[in-house]
């Protein structure tokens, strides 16, 4: 290869991340799930086992392999396989509707569907509302068998498996939505894995026994990339199928979990399952926070029971955290989600102009843990983008030493126990009901979830719908979490005099909770 | 910004190292020097006042700036001064001779020469020999001055200083030997720093108070690549002007220094300084060895004493470390380098074919760590380069377990008390005196140093000359450690049948050392 001048730009290839660790720590523990433990070396021989089962499946460099299942050996599995056929994760998330799932399906152009038995119902009816979608189910063994994992009735291709990760390549398509009211899949790319892995290495540090905990759903970024820490890093991750406060507090005080990343209702149920005046061990070093800030009593409580906070911004485009809060800044800047990551760059405009130290702004984030864009989505994506910066949509304000404070979450985002509703989407849903004339969706403070959704709803003229019945209808077609909790039938909704919908005066219609 | 497809390769763009640590940690020890500790904010306002002193000197995007300086506040500002200004840094070697200087600084025809004072002398003769060079001094305030840094005679100009660093922009040029007798500009880039810190913190973790101690050369790549990982890590570096194992000993066992980077005869004096029974303290947790293996003695000393040593290879065309063997390695894979850093790949080939586990071949590199290619040297860079693989030149080779062990560095390269000596370029200078005819040089292992250059000089048909007379003729060619230690005049010189030197073969002329 002739190379001249330094300006170059290149590729940035790296052997592939599990592959290394297998061979550099072979004997070191990789993960963690209930009694079962598995080294690197293990854990690389089923991610190659399962790889050349998804080869002979069909799967090949390209393939968008949707993913349908809870945390678990098998979704870590097929994780790290479908990297090793280049293949695309589309990882779905297992609260949302028929409908929806369908929708994603489609417009993503699934070539295959990989399931766990629990959601064969499910994948059943998906199966007769997406004809020609492929479907495998994706089995694990027992607890006796170490939780092996295979795809159902499999013959093994004796395919290369790549051994190097291309940083521009896709790793995955996570949808998220926004205005539009259908959500758009965000490219996550193995570059904004790597550098959000060493951004947030380089920020909270390194250590050799570190140990992540995995709580939070890995068909998420937050818990994705999770999996992709723990590869680059060569530390080990601690997987629970579910949050459960006694396990967590287990795993932190007696099975050397380092790292978690939780939502404020999460780290408020680990303190209660705490015996009185019991604090954790100095070897928990930080509790990563994300889906808003922390009230300050939770801040308290933390500090009183040895818990570091490490309080996060972040979102699907960043690849999880882009800025977060050092512990020792929780009470002295508290609601800030403090400073961006070393490889992001962040800053407040308005209308285009820098706003000044204090002034609320949209929030704009640039480097390489930025998604290149949305999936087919050219318009969308160049909206996104201004002058190489993606706008994020969310407001905040920077103050003069630099801290970040998120105002408002993107088009007035409701995050209900750190999953995200988007109005627009609920409103959608709502509105395709033939008595509903207008809708409009916003959050309200809930002492557990942080927020719910709710609806102010104008019926058309002679129209009738109990609010019962209108959720009845939402259910059928939105993830639960996301059917509004109340639903309030109004004469008019608040409006600018373009008629655009001013959803942050809706609350002025909600009766006091 | 439209980005419309994920395979888009794009230049890389992070916000300023230092900048950003003087943001995020202002109060945060940057540097200690003597009695001195500067924080972040404080070594950025240092710096930034010297890029504008540097820019009033003409210094501007490209510029070539080359630095004689001894470790010391002045070249540590420099360096990050000229990031500033996106100028290019070309540290000297201040042990070479003033004709090796010149021949450096007209080679990579440098715009300015930056010098402390003490180097003066030098400098004026330099002066004489490259007309129309620009020279400043650079110079250091006393103790008292808290060793600020200024530019003599200077005024600053108020000129936009970068606040970005491209990763595919030219950080330094730094001088190599080969085979071509001539040293040849090995490019630098803001990459290759980045990455091998990064393949440094994934390797040997990452902790809030890492210090490293640099007693090593600044001006060598072992030296600067800490510089560039105290900013990125946001870490204090712990400067020497020279190495002094009392001094060393003291920074860890007193003020806090947990990594230091060394070759073997260091280590061996901060042993030999230990008080009997001494050991190190916890919080030393590595002593990166670079410039071969160490021997048995020394490591069964280090681990008497508690020294994690971390043996490395490395070459400045990886930008310092390429492959470690981590501690507990040490003793089971003796006179092994270790693995790989994670961004890097390593692969043995004769002849372009992959040797076997245990069968020795050329060392190839690929990754983001290894340079572009050799400064205005189109040729020597295509030559270098195997498919995007560069070629170490090195021999060695992997066992069944991926350990790398080298078996002669590359050109029969010396290392002597960790500086490079390259056979061809002693021969070249040997060989320009009238005397000499024919001349082989190579290492003879050295208690202290490890290797010395030894010559063997055939001289022409009835010449007379005397071995101190030529290695005062040779000293003033080139740096002191490069001048053979003996000299051994001899007949006839080991060449194979097509008359091409053979260097292993001169150690057979030698007498018993």
């Amino acid at each position: 290869m002739k190379v001249e001048t330094p300006s170059m730009t290149t590729t940035t290839v790296l052997p592939n991340w599990l592959k290394r660790c297998a061979e550099n720590y072979p004997t070191r523990c990789a993960l963690t799930y209930g009694s079962v433990h598995w080294s690197f070396a293990e854990l690389n021989a089923q991610v190659e086992r399962l790889a050349r089962q998804l080869a002979g499946a069909g799967v090949q460099e390209g393939s968008r392999v949707a993913c349908m299942a809870m945390n678990g050996p098998a979704l870590v599995i097929c994780v790290y396989a479908l990297t090793r056929l280049k293949a695309i994760l589309v990882p779905l998330n297992i609260r949302l509707s028929v409908q929806e799932l369908c929708w994603q399906l489609q417009d993503v152009r699934a070539d295959l569907l990989l399931y766990e038995p629990r959601f064969a119902t499910t994948v059943a009816t998906i199966a007769e509302m997406v004809p020609g979608l492929k479907q495998h189910a994706l089995l694990t063994g027992s607890e006796d068998e170490r939780y092996a994992v295979w795809l159902e009735a499999a013959t093994e291709q004796d395919v290369p498996l790549s051994e190097e990760i291309s940083l521009n390549a896709t790793q995955a398509i996570m949808y998220t939505s926004g205005t539009t009211g259908h959500p758009k899949g965000v490219l996550i790319t193995y570059a904004m894995q790597w550098w959000n892995a060493v951004g947030s290495a380089l920020n909270m540090g390194l250590h050799a026994r570190d140990c992540w905990l995995a709580c939070m759903p890995l068909f998420h970024i937050g818990g994705l990339s999770i999996l992709m820490r723990s590869v680059i890093y060569g530390i080990r991750i601690y997987v629970m199928e579910k949050f459960d406060a006694q396990a967590v507090n287990r795993a932190i005080c007696e099975d050397g979990v380092t790292i978690i990343s939780v939502v404020a209702v999460m780290l408020q149920r680990m303190l209660n399952a705490l015996d009185e005046g019991q604090r954790y061990p100095e070897t928990f070093r930080c509790a990563l926070l994300g889906g808003g800030p922390a009230p300050l009593p939770l801040l308290q409580a933390c500090a009183a029971r040895n818990v570091p906070v490490v309080q996060t911004y972040g979102l699907t485009e960043a690849c999880s955290q882009a800025a977060t809060l050092a512990p020792e800044d929780a009470l002295r800047k508290l609601g800030s989600a403090g400073k961006p990551l070393l490889p992001v760059q962040l800053r407040i405009l308005n209308d285009g102009v820098e706003a000044k130290p204090g002034e609320p702004g949209t929030i704009y984030l640039k480097g390489p843990t930025i998604t290149p864009g949305y999936d087919h989505r050219p318009d969308a994506t160049s909206e996104a983008f201004f002058d190489g910066w993606f706008s994020t949509g969310d407001i905040g304000y920077v103050d003069a030493e630099g801290y970040l404070y998120v105002l408002d979450r993107r088009t007035d985002l409701i995050v209900s126990g750190g999953e995200n509703v988007y109005p627009a989407e609920v409103e959608a849903a709502l509105l395709s009901h033939p008595a509903v004339a207008e809708v409009g969706v916003c959050g309200r403070e809930h002492v557990q979830w942080g927020q719910v959704p709710v609806a102010c709803v104008c019926l058309h003229p002679g129209a009738q719908l109990s609010e019962s019945e209108l959720q009845r209808y939402a259910e059928q077609r939105l993830a639960r979490y996301k059917v509004p909790k109340a639903i309030y039938f109004v004469s008019q909704l608040p409006r600018t005099a373009s008629g655009k919908l001013v959803r942050r005066d809706l609350k002025l219609l909600l009766p006091e909770a």
